[in-house]
Formats: structure tokens, C-alpha cells, sequence
């Protein structure tokens, strides 16, 4: 009687999942839905690494194949995309009729040929892309980007929900890693630049530490700048008033002065030549935006 | 009565101060001046940009000569180093015994020069970089930072503060100049990282303002790892633990990615280039801060 009464405060009840890799992101996930009373099933690669979730209630299959017919709902968190076929291509047959979420990291085009192969052996396929650390699943503290079937996202909604905040990106199953790996590069950039920074001032002795307490607070200040960005992107129209120019934002002097102090200046000379690249082609009053010009894509790719 | 009245109310009173070059933020700086209430003289090589600050007050020069020579002490904001040279040599004799703030933008070296050339000359030199737009001038909202002679940075810091808040960086001229650079290093790597980032989603048709509204509250956040690469750094032991590695820091599926999206990949590229040559030295299990080792000064240069 008690699961009735779960079942009538709970829209959602309690699904079997099954979670195949264990490594520190996985056991995360199946920690997390294992608090929320879901029945899991789990599988490592490597034996012993589910002694914690055993504890907790989890269930071990013996194989791959056993996991993968334990659930109608199998979660791959492996290392990367070659990881996934090398599981799932000897027990493809067991797979067909049910749903693999597959958080496991890959490029977008990775993602769109596992969405494909799962579309030729009749498996519903749901990717996520996660922005957290593992620490941050138990918490909900970060989020998943999904991309790929509508049907299972929808139906997964609660289960997923358990471990972050969820965004569905569209049935284009390479987009929620897109947009993940775009986030993540802008990341890389910005720690790359404060790095570089550093360095720069470090040649004459200033602390790392003193060019941070300056430089986090003015970059958060000036994320305030992207959304300008964003809109003149989007508008098309970079000639639209109040914006700094390319020939004003001249990095040059940037690029020399990190030269003179004996600091590698790569990373500020590749953002120096998508400055040049636009005012060689005669645009050097139009805004700094335009440099989005020299990096994109020439025709929409992949949808 | 009325001017011992005020010397007795501020131990600082209004100084004598020539400005040279009324530029947007020349400009600015003149009327911050006059409305902190001193006595300024302006001067502009084309004539005709002094007509507001002449009604606020202040006296123009027909000359750079007599511009030089109405005060004590001089500011130089001029367009680049050559134009300070253009402007200021034919009158050095006049600028024997003052004291020049240029807070023309230039690099450290051309500050260091500088420098040099006023020590030369009998002139006190303190050079100023500006880290604010002329509009955050009369908001006191921006900083200046300052370095050269410090005698001339403790007599002019009340005449300073009236512009932004100010801070002084040491003896050597090139170093203020070298801070601010650095931070705009950063920044612009962050701009570029974000347009990046745009070019890549833009690339399946995701709108740059879509991008900016989940790429800057996460920049934003993420600047709160830069203190702990700075401790690392300064730390010099980059084996600490709890950091994430740069093997896990490989970005070759994100330079994948933007390939296979028809993005450039040239700023995140060169992250990977830096990445790659710890890696190569044998470093990959050590921090992602350890990046800065393939950008650093082999030794300290300017001091
Ligand atoms: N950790 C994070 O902060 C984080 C954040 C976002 C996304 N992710 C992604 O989540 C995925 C898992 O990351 P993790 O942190 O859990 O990695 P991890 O701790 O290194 O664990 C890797 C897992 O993959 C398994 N594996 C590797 N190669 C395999 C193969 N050929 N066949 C079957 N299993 C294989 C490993 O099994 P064995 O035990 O047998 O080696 C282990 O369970 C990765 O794609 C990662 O990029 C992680
Ligand atoms: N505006 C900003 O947001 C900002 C921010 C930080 C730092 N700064 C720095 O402040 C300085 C001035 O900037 P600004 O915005 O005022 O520039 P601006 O509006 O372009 O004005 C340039 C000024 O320099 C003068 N000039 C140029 N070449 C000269 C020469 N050879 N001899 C004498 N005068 C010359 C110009 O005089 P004419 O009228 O005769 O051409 C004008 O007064 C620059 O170094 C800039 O990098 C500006």
C-alpha cells in the first residue's frame, strides 16, 4: 500500500534505469537517482567499482547485455564516443525498443552518428551534454543540455531532472553538445587570456594573485558586453551607432608589449588577426562584433 | 577671505593644471577638472575643440608652449606615443622643473622611453593608463593606474582621484601601462572566446543573444576559478592536488567540433597550442594553470 500512496503523490513514479559506466561522473548520476528512489541497475567496464551504489541499493548486472535488458531506460557515461560503440555494438539487438540517454562527452557529429546508428536498430536516442562537475549532480547545481528525441526527453523529464537543471536544444541530437562545447570555449578563452595576462605582468614581478583580484571582477563586469555583441550579431548590421570600432579596438600595441616583455603573445595575435582579417576587407569602422565575421560558418551546418 | 577659508577646509587646494589634447577623453578629463574646481589650461593641436571647456572656465593656450608653461604640472593625452614626441619636443626646454602625467596610452616600453626622455630633461614623469570610458570620467566609475615617479603620484593624488580611482604600481613608468594592457588582454580574449562560441551554435541556427544569455552568467561565474590557477602559479608547484588536469583540459574535440560546424577554430586552436606544449614536456597530469609556463617571460624583463 505504501507504493500505491508513493505512486498517488507522485506523478512521476519511481522507473527502472539502468547506468552503464561508473567512473566519477557516472557514479554520480546513479548515486542521485538512487536518492530519488528510482530502482537502478549498474555496469562497469572494470568490476568492483560499485560497491558505494550497491550499498545504496543499486543492483549490479553480470554484462552489458544483462544491464542493457535490466531497464527500458540505459544511460551510458563512459569516456568518450569510440567507448559507447565498443559497449553497445556487441549487444545492439538487446538494445532495440528502448532509450539510451548518452551523456557521454562527444563532438556534435559524434553525437548525429550515434542518434543514426541508434535510429537504424530501433533505439530512441537522447543526448545530453553536462555543465557540472560531478560534486555539483548531487546538489542540482549545474545543468544538462539535451538534444535529439523529443519523445524521451519529454518522458524522461522527471528522472533527468534529478540530477540538474535540464534545457532540451532541439532534434538535431549533435546540438546540446554544440552548445556545450561553445560554452566551454568561451571558458578556455577567458582562462587562456587571464593566464596570458599574468604573464604579462608577471615579467615585472606582480603577482598572479594580485592580477586576479583585478581581473575576475573587471571580466565578470564586462560579460555585461556580450549581450550588445549578440544583438549586432544577430541585427547583421555592424555599422549600427555607439559601438567601438575595429580600428579603435586595435590590439597591436597588446600583441608588441607582450613581445617586449618576453611573453608569448599566440593567444592575443590569433584575436589581433580576426581584427586585421575584417579591416583588410575594409571594415575597420564597423564595430568589434563584425569580428563573429571571421570566424563563422559560411552556410548553417548540421540542421 | 573666502580662498584662505577654503585652503583651511582642504589641505589640497586647487592646483594650476595644463591639459594637452582635448580628445573625447581629454575632454573629459578637462571638465572633471574644472568642476573639481582648479584652474586648467587646454590646448588642442586643431583649434576649435576647447569652445565648452572655455565656458566652464578654463584658459586656452594659443601654443603647446604656453600651454606648458601656465602650469606646474602637465597632462598629456594625446592620440599615441608619437604624437607625446610630436607635441612635446619642440618645448622641453618650458617642461624643465614640472611635473608630466601622460596618460596617453602607450606600451610599457614606449612609457619606459618616456620616462627616460623626461629624466633627461629635468622633467618628474608619472604615466597613467586609463581602465574606463570618458563617460565613466565625471562618475569617478572607472580606475587609472599609475607608475613612474612617486613623489608626483602622492602630491597629484588629489588632483587624480577627481578623474577615477587610482592606483600606483611602482617606479618603473612601464608598469601601469603594462597592468592595464594585461587586463584588456584578457578581455579581449574573453570577447573573442565569446564570438567564438556564437560562430559555433550560430552555425545550427541558435541566435548570439540565445548564446549570450547562458554564456555570460557562466563566464561570470567561472571568473571565480582565477584566484585558485593565480595561487597555483605563485605556488610554482603545479602538481598541487584537487586540479583539473591538462590531459582532462584537452580541447581537441572542441577544435574538432568547431571545424566539422565550418567555424574557425583559430582562438581556441591557439588555447590548445599551449595545452599541448605541457602535455609534450611530459606535464599532462599536472594543472590547467600550467599553461602559463608556455606563456611566461623566461626571465623577469623591466625591473
Ligand atoms: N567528471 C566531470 O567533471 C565531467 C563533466 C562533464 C562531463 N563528463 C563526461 O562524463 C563522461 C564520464 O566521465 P567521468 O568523469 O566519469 O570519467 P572517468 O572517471 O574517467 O570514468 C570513465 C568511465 O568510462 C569507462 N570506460 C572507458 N573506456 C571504456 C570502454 N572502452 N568501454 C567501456 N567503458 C569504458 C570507464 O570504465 P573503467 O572503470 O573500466 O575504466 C569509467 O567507468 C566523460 O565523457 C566525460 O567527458 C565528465
Ligand atoms: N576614449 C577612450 O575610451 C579611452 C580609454 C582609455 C584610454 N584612452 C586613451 O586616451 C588617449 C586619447 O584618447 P581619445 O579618446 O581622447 O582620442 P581622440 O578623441 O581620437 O583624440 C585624440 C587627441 O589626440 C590629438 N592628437 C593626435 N595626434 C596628435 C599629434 N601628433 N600632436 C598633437 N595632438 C595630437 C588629437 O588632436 P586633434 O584634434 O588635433 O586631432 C586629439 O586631441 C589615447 O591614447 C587613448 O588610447 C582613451
Amino acid at each position: 500500500m505504501i507504493g500505491v500512496a508513493e505512486t498517488n503523490r507522485n506523478p512521476n513514479p519511481p522507473t527502472d534505469i539502468t547506468l552503464l559506466g561508473l567512473g566519477a561522473m557516472g557514479g554520480a548520476l546513479a548515486a542521485a537517482l538512487l536518492d530519488a528512489g528510482h530502482s537502478v541497475t549498474v555496469w562497469n567496464r572494470t568490476p568492483g567499482r560499485d560497491t558505494d551504489l550497491v550499498a545504496r541499493g543499486a543492483r549490479t548486472a553480470g554484462s552489458a547485455r544483462e544491464a542493457v535488458s535490466a531497464s527500458p531506460v540505459v544511460v551510458a557515461c563512459l569516456l568518450k564516443h569510440d567507448s559507447v560503440h565498443e559497449t553497445l555494438d556487441p549487444v545492439v539487438d538487446a538494445l532495440r525498443g528502448r532509450t539510451l540517454v548518452n551523456v557521454t562527452t562527444t563532438t556534435p557529429n559524434e553525437a548525429r552518428e550515434l542518434a543514426s546508428w541508434a535510429a537504424d536498430h530501433g533505439v530512441d536516442y537522447l543526448d545530453g551534454a553536462i555543465m557540472a562537475v560531478p560534486a555539483m549532480i548531487s546538489s542540482r547545481a549545474g545543468q544538462i543540455f539535451y538534444s535529439g528525441s523529443r519523445t524521451a526527453y519529454d518522458a524522461l523529464l522527471p528522472i533527468i531532472e534529478t540530477w540538474a537543471t535540464s534545457e532540451f536544444h532541439g532534434e538535431d541530437a549533435g546540438r546540446a553538445s554544440l552548445v556545450d562545447l561553445a560554452m566551454l570555449s568561451g571558458m578556455y578563452q577567458m582562462f587562456a587570456g587571464f593566464l596570458h595576462g599574468a604573464a604579462m605582468v608577471g615579467s615585472v614581478g606582480m603577482s598572479a594573485a594580485d592580477f586576479a583580484a583585478r581581473q575576475a571582477p573587471f571580466l565578470a563586469a564586462m560579460t555585461g558586453e556580450l549581450a550588445g555583441f549578440a544583438d549586432v550579431v544577430d541585427g547583421g548590421d555592424y555599422t549600427v551607432p555607439n559601438q567601438q570600432s575595429l580600428d579603435f579596438s586595435d590590439l597591436s600595441h597588446i600583441v608588441r608589449a607582450s613581445q617586449d616583455q618576453g611573453v608569448d603573445p599566440a593567444p592575443i595575435a590569433a584575436v589581433q588577426a580576426l581584427i586585421d582579417r575584417q579591416v583588410a576587407a575594409g571594415h575597420g569602422s564597423e564595430g568589434f562584433a563584425r569580428v563573429y565575421e571571421s570566424l563563422r560558418a559560411g552556410e548553417l551546418v548540421g540542421r
